[in-house]
């Protein structure tokens, strides 16, 4: 197990980078650290996880609205928040070979002049910790001086409580009501990140829930439940799913509770997902600090109260990363090996892969017409005609497209086609006419093997 | 005219904030200039325009892959694409008020000591104007030093020439082919932006197509159109469009050729979306810098080139306030006036709202269960139940939704409902069991009014 593990995340890295998952961001001037860049698969994989916390968390739900705040907000929100003050790490510095290191994380770091050695038992004296900001500064508008200093948002969280009033006043809704919001957040993580599972920059999904403070403990449990089955939902083995609570003296200075999503990953169980209990800690700080009244009065009961808030938070980029961790398979056969990803069709980031059987007697055209129709109907397509039937099978299995079309010389006489399936392997005939109907069927209709 | 103009600006800046589409960003903690937070309206207005274009662009098209790179790259490609040296603006201090103005743009300023006046014009003197660089600096990693310096892009296009090869190598595409980016670009823009026409952080569309060199300018030719019908086809009025070609001395330093596509703006005629002729420029100056090869080797005819680039560059937010300004319409009716948007369906925010006539006899029951169906079908759905039925209607006309369905005593008894058109104000009787299949048909083959 010990051996293995390490094996499957060198090939996931592999396999992201050879056909366009995941790039390392800025390669050709020698990256840039903890930063990487979505290919043409990956950008899609992204959208899917997007499109289907967005369909779940908002689309579907009667309860649940919208929101896109800014990235760069007013910097009184991060003193009001406590991340200007408390969002840190505790760094040493060596007074030796002048590396900075964290102080909770020296066994994982290594001195700059002995890089065979921990700072500390190199024979560099370590200063004593100090709090090192996570948040990225920068200067707005013309003048670079103290009172232009801004913030790169650390989480989405706060534009959904600047903007609290603001949708109570549009949107005519009332609590139990939820906020959701999709965007990048940064943080200026030092430690070195297991692949795209810690980055400085990352997508951010998470929806701010508002209800009456007697209601928090059962809205708390619903959005476990909830949370926990969407990726149960979407394909994961619920095996290497786990809840864990945190204890009281681990909880976030804002959190009456929290519950973390966990996710069996090959360096370990690791966060997939955290849901905390915020109480009305936001709101509140945000009203007292900017004089803007955050209640919510009740008409029917004529009460006013700040409703407390229940926040399932998460990152597009770590969802993908599980998904794609969790769909990895390599499949003994009869005669070969496959590697094949297993994913949700609606997470897949190719759909359908459209193959004329061979390169001639009116075979391609007919295919891209095909595919060309599979398109137009938003279906993620790719055509391939080089290479044999079965390794074109095998490019797609890799990638996890759930559905091969193929067009034969019986399609010339017949207008059908033969559709493979990617994990059970086997094949139907369906006609033209009735494909994109059948492939949303089957979309929908999918199982994990 | 010139008296209308402002006062339809100023409705849809009211009309945005009253009804969730925009507001000002950190709005509690007074603001913070140039930066808007979109609500639920607006965000799945966004998200609309987004697909639309991601639809066109890439999911519709064989020759088109996405992209998802970060937005703090390595700087080297600030320097390589010549944003460190020359991405600015010429700026003047006053010696006196101690205020800095745009040089080019010192009729719209106003002195701080002496507002009613303008720089210069006051008694305080003006130094020469001096460059100052428009990309936000921040510092990654734990020192802040000279050597820690970082960006926020001010554009995804060179995100996308660092990943050239990248792609080549893992997408089995070969020119001509594009590649396609949504995303937050950043610039520290001084001047005010008219509403969200111009805000420091936007969201870019990019597409980079590269082509062999002779193929340049048809395939300029044929973007300039495929763009131009695109806004078309998502229901702007061609007569406010308008096609203009840069003048020699107006081209950026990277462009052989550029044609705006114009809107005309309450505030007068502005560009919607660029599309430039970049030539080789950002592959030789990348290739060359970082000591990579970026060149394409046609297997087909042994010739190894550098590709040309036609990049149709433009705002998701741009575009959004475009459609929003376009769809506005205040109508004279028989005995009233309405505010309605004629959005497309594709690109409106909420595509149906769903009303029990009476808020009793099972009506609000029965209405519930047809918008949770609609959700459920990933179709944006608002439920209302409040107010007399014409004064939901109109609610629904002024944010745009192309689709009402009413459930009243018949529906009770037959399952039938009634649809009523946003633009034309016709109801029509469908089933139940037929609505999701008629409301796709009526997306599908809206016409604009």
């Amino acid at each position: 197990m010990a051996k293995q593990t390490p094996t499957l995340m060198d090939q996931i890295v592999s396999l992201c980078k050879r056909r366009g998952f995941i790039y390392q961001a800025s390669e050709i001037y020698g990256g840039m650290g903890n930063t990487y860049d979505y290919g043409p698969l990956g950008v899609e994989l992204l959208r899917r996880v997007k499109d289907a916390w967005w369909g779940a968390m908002v689309t579907e739900r009667a309860d649940v609205v919208g929101l896109d705040s800014a990235i760069i907000q007013n910097p009184k929100t991060w003193e009001t928040s406590g991340h200007v003050g408390g969002f840190s790490d505790p760094m040493v510095d060596c007074k030796k070979c002048k590396g900075r290191f964290r102080a909770d994380k020296l066994q994982d770091a290594r001195c700059l002049e002995k890089p065979s050695k921990i700072p500390g038992e190199c024979d560099g004296e370590l200063t004593e910790p100090r709090e090192f900001n996570m948040m990225f500064k920068t200067n707005v508008g013309p003048v670079e001086d103290t009172g232009s200093v801004a913030y790169l948002r650390p989480e989405t969280a706060q534009g959904i409580f600047l903007n609290f009033k603001n949708v109570l006043d549009s949107a005519r809704i009332k609590p139990p009501f939820g906020i959701a919001q999709i965007g990048k957040s940064f943080r200026n993580e030092i430690t070195p990140g297991n692949f795209v599972f810690r980055t400085r920059e990352f997508e951010q999904a998470e929806m701010e829930y508002f209800v009456p403070p007697a209601e928090d403990q059962q809205w708390f449990d619903h959005w476990v439940e909830a949370r926990h089955q969407w990726y149960i939902d979407f394909g994961v083995n619920p095996d290497k799913l786990r809840l864990r609570e945190h204890d009281p003296k681990e909880l976030a200075h804002y959190a009456k509770a929290t519950t973390d999503i966990e996710y069996h990953y090959p360096f370990g169980w690791g966060e997939l997902e955290g849901i905390a209990n915020r109480t009305d800690f936001d709101l509140s700080r945000h009203s007292e600090a900017s004089g803007t009244d955050l209640l919510y009065f009740d008409p029917q009961t004529k009460e006013k109260y700040t409703p407390y808030v229940i926040e399932p938070a998460g990152g597009i980029n770590r969802m993908a990363l599980t998904f794609m961790i969790d769909a990895y398979e390599e499949q003994q056969l009869e005669k070969d090996t496959r590697v094949v990803l297993h994913f949700h069709p609606e997470i897949a980031p190719i759909t359908a892969a459209v193959f004329p059987l061979v390169k001639k007697d009116g075979m391609p055209e007919k295919a891209q017409a095909v595919a060309a129709m599979l398109r137009k109907a938003r279906f993620a397509t790719f055509y391939d005609e080089k290479a044999a039937i079965g390794r074109r099978y095998r490019r797609q299995d890799e990638v996890g497209t759930p559905f091969c079309v193929t067009i034969d010389g019986d399609t010339m006489e017949t207008d059908v086609v033969t559709v493979r399936h990617r994990d059970s392997m086997e094949q139907e005939k369906v006609k033209i006419s009735e494909l994109v109907g059948y492939l949303y069927e089957a979309k929908t209709n999918w199982t994990r093997p």
